[in-house]
């Protein structure tokens, strides 16, 4: 059963690989009567577009979504609303370059899932990676600005941004900072720290990975005891981004050496005194913003020699050329923000037939009162 | 829309509260002709119960399984096997001292679910937590019990084990060690030094953390892109369990800190030559073994004085009384186990159909050679 | 993927074999804070249960339903509210005589699922039928009477009754006369001519079908386009019934012969003038009362001698004996409603999140405005 | 939560209006390593298009499709084989003429999803009716078509044809006539006589229903007890297309007048002696053809004046123009032939990690035996 939707009710399927024709999503479960153009969704492609920074790939692609389905103005006018109906978004590849990678079609690149991808299917596209190509996030990221429109509509709003890259630590979260550099970071003096390191190891050859926080205010109450526990529907949302290997929530592994007392947060009737929790207990968000970190690996494809072995299992060197990333940061902040997005938006939706609930079942109450 | 089922083929959805009638689970896509016994899942339950080692709390419950449907024996003798319908679990609930909680009615306890379920339900049983009581993954453990049959007919096998507590660490994998302490410890040394630190902790009325690593054997092809990936289902798998704030598969957070050339596992004829990635490339397991790490946070109930408020937002202080364990660790290993389990049987079946289809499709083609 | 689950908000699990245990059902996603006892669920397992009429088997099953978790009444009395948890229903078996069936082990009943529970599994609890029996109805009685409870909260109401038996039809639909003969059939003179035809059948040990209507009131909009449109949803929950061979919506089959100008339902400012769509157009209700019929096949079971095979192939004759109803109907009735009521209670839920958004859009509109 | 999506293994989304920009669908769980063209999917698409017979709007479509992901050729060559991926597939829209729809704005068409799609979302594309539109289902033909190449291999086959058209039935079951005629007749002396009426009826501007047989041969074993049950899912696949208002399987309501003696099939050795069950007991195919019908209700545009309301619900006349066919017969055939398809692909993908499994349990024994 294969796994390319997110979401219940924010419903979520992507597909497209990184040389095929097109990238695209389609969303279902949307709430009609949501103004969305594509400009809108636009604005989010933007950001994690190749060439924007000193990390990323030369590639160049114009990235322009297309709205096939499920808007609608009403008046004629170009304002156009959501139906209710499934929104499908199309990206067209423009600047593919499959022949710079045709070498690459009968030998596995450590770090990247050519052999698992193999051992799985019986037959892999190794056009740059097909499926398994950051390229597919573009969808994600496509779809979750969709989710940002929803949210906003909630007042909820989700925010990442860069805490560590290539071992540089944020000093802190200023988050007026993260706009002011390329790499999203909220600490302008790290970040150009950061850059300098992104060029001394681009001219080894090599690559780097990081730490992305994310930040969402989030209404209480959303999360659904117990497997689908909010933190481990975020967890999942984000672990699922290729690079990510590690994720944690409020104090996270710091917590495994804090004593209860410490880790507790005191309640005030203003609210909570503390948020080691990350804004959620016991599966379910508090109202506190959320706090998530993820960590990032570094790009596998670097310009080393490697040994791997072929499809016929016979040892191999590999020194993977083509345009490829230092590091997945920046470009997997937007990334991160759209996977977040997109799990809020679904557990919005399931919350809310609960509080529509209540709503009639008090009406209903008084009802019989009288 | 619920959390109470995990799983998409081998799919299991459990009820029940801390303090209700029972506990149970239903599990639904269960392979037919597999031999299962109360025994079998019996063995898994007495690891997690209660009253086991020195940092868990005196309730006494039996914790006896009782398998109500999907079982039988064609030929009428004891030994039963599956029959591919829904496997009914219950255990019953007997030491279940209500009245002890009565004072939780109307305050919320800092670090536990008791103001995210009143925000999210408008009703809540306070009664040892209600659904939210660490209880509940009893019938995770009767669950991952029949997950580990399945499992072991494809000759994979899941481990879990004790490397930090209270910010004492484990300095070595040991394997054998793991059953020659209470604490699954793979390291006896530290194991005894944890336990000091117990009973340092429990006279203070404070409480612990940890860190659990978990061990499986695992088929390559398993995990499912883009969005089901193994990594990420695995993530939501265990931090669907309470107390866990953060999951790392393989060199997980280090590895924001590596180069490129670092990370990296070369790959040779005879296999992987390292295992940064944690068993998993692009989301689907590669044949090495998984490892995946959680941060266990300390258990919120303390006798210690902790400010918080009641259902009405006047301000309060409380000192959580009843029988409560200093860390989740031990008890939490079993179950983290059987998520693990549950996870991977799950996918297991997901793959299932693509390994048929391969054979038959062969077939097929040497048929029309012909 | 196994399919013992109905539903997708309102989600019900059934489990159990007619002569295991017990037989069972899980319910996620129940709204909280309803009000649900044991008694009000009882009330709808004894409309079904054996022994009750002419037609039916003199099998004596007390059928009494216990709520195992998912209820608790914050104030310590006994009236009960659901919580938000999963609702957990257990039917103990009592009266099972398995030896009746051991002549069943190795032969395969016509009309009966023995030959395809074979086929499909590899073996077979033959005992009583198994899961394959009419005793997993039970189950989803009471799974119905909790979706009841739901449904009049927001003034929706389901009936079914038997409008043909044995080839004799109601010829009115006078609801009131449903609950004054033992078939449920709203036409009194007729249900004793059904009546002697079971007596009459009874004698040549044969058995009888029929056809049972079902109407619901039901707020205009449930059902969702295009796969999950409400008709569709209906026709699955009602031929998921073991009996039912047939189902058809408003004027049905009949609609077939019509002219387009005959069967379209003209619109007043008072409502339809006309119901042959049976209350749904395009996949959504209308507002109208749903109407729905249902074929039900005779009672496979017969005492006549009948041509079948054995699990080794070999030719065989049967008589079937133990105890058995002469129709599906009347205790099929109840069970219709049961499913038409969670077919609609799952559909109220999904379509509440689309109410609560347009007033919170609504609201924001307001807000922006000013 | 919304429902364009169908199946649970081999999972189909769509999307798109009637005068939209595309309509497309998104195939998920499509097996690896299947040969799939554009050319496989066209000749599906050219059974349904518009055009093509005396019953259909002169509605001009080329109806092209585009594969947009998900088939690939490892050697580079043209012949294309699935990987496993999303299967993406688009049709443009070319000859949409949305103006001729601007009079429908306000206005709710009786028999139409006009009403109903205003009361559920709040808002609707009134153009051809939007995603209400038969055309909608061109993307079920092609999603069709890659289900058929599933089929094939594992020898399953699915053909639909016409049994009834405005009031005349086929006498005979000759399925070599059936692409004699252009109604998909296996009569093609009742396919004369049907053309005649349709001549008739388009002159005083009404339409016409009628039944459509489906036949399917079918590997034994498929379907899932028991809300799953192969008939059920059957039902709600063809219930779900717009015009049908009624399915039955086998001898349907035929059989809810018969004895049990007349109704029960006999088993011998050489398979059975009968097929009222239309191939499925107990919701599991029996091994025999399936054999299911569907009402078809008429085409609701019909240019005679019709009493309706507009959206202020004002007492309103109608006379509905633009291109519309008499009856959605033939053009439902292959729409027919698509959903049982679907179904079909998708359970034996379910049933076949069982089949898997029975294999590697017995390997298994007989290691352990040796």
């Amino acid at each position: 059963m294969a796994g390319n939707t997110f979401g219940t009710v924010f419903r979520v399927t992507t597909w497209g690989e990184s040389h095929g024709t097109a990238l695209g999503a389609v969303i279902d479960g949307c709430p009609p009567g949501m103004e969305l153009t594509e400009a809108m969704i636009q604005e989010e492609l933007e950001r994690r577009r190749p060439g924007k920074g000193g990390a990323t790939s030369p590639r160049k692609e114009p990235d322009r979504v297309q709205i096939m389905s499920g808007t609608f103005c009403p008046e004629g006018c170009p304002c156009e609303l959501t139906t209710g109906t499934p929104i499908s978004l199309v990206i067209m590849n423009r600047d593919a370059h499959s022949k710079s990678y045709s070498h690459l079609r009968d030998v596995f690149r450590p770090g990247h899932g050519d052999m698992t991808y193999q051992a799985k299917y019986g037959i892999r596209d190794h056009r740059g990676g097909g499926r398994a190509s950051a390229r597919e996030t573009a969808a994600r990221v496509a779809a979750g600005a969709v989710a940002a429109c929803l949210l906003r509509k909630y007042s909820m709003d989700v925010q990442a941004y860069t805490v560590a890259l290539g071992g540089i630590s944020a000093m802190r979260r200023d988050l007026d900072e993260i706009c002011e550099n390329r790499l999203f970071c909220p600490d302008n003096e790290a970040a150009g720290r950061m850059e300098e390191r992104i060029a001394e190891v681009r001219k080894q050859g090599d690559s780097l990975g990081g730490i992305v926080e994310i930040r969402a205010t989030c209404l209480p109450g959303l999360g659904e005891p117990v497997f689908d526990k909010l933190d481990g529907e975020l967890a999942r949302a984000l672990m699922s981004i290729g690079a990510v290997k590690g994720v944690e929530i409020g104090a996270g592994f710091a917590a495994a050496a804090m004593l209860g007392s410490e880790n507790n947060d005191p309640i005030s009737p203003d609210g909570f005194l503390g948020n080691n929790s990350g804004g959620i207990l016991a599966g379910i968000s508090n109202g506190e913003p959320l706090i998530v970190r993820v960590a990032v690996k570094p790009i596998p494809s670097i310009h080393k020699q490697q040994q791997t072995v072929d499809i016929h299992n016979e040892s191999r060197t590999i020194k993977v050329g083509g345009r490829h990333d230092i590091s997945a940061i920046p470009r997997i902040v937007p990334v991160c923000e759209a996977m977040v997005r997109l799990t809020l938006a679904d557990h919005l939706l399931r919350q809310l037939p609960l509080i529509e609930v209540q709503k009639t079942f008090q009406q209903h109450d008084r009802q019989n009162d009288t």
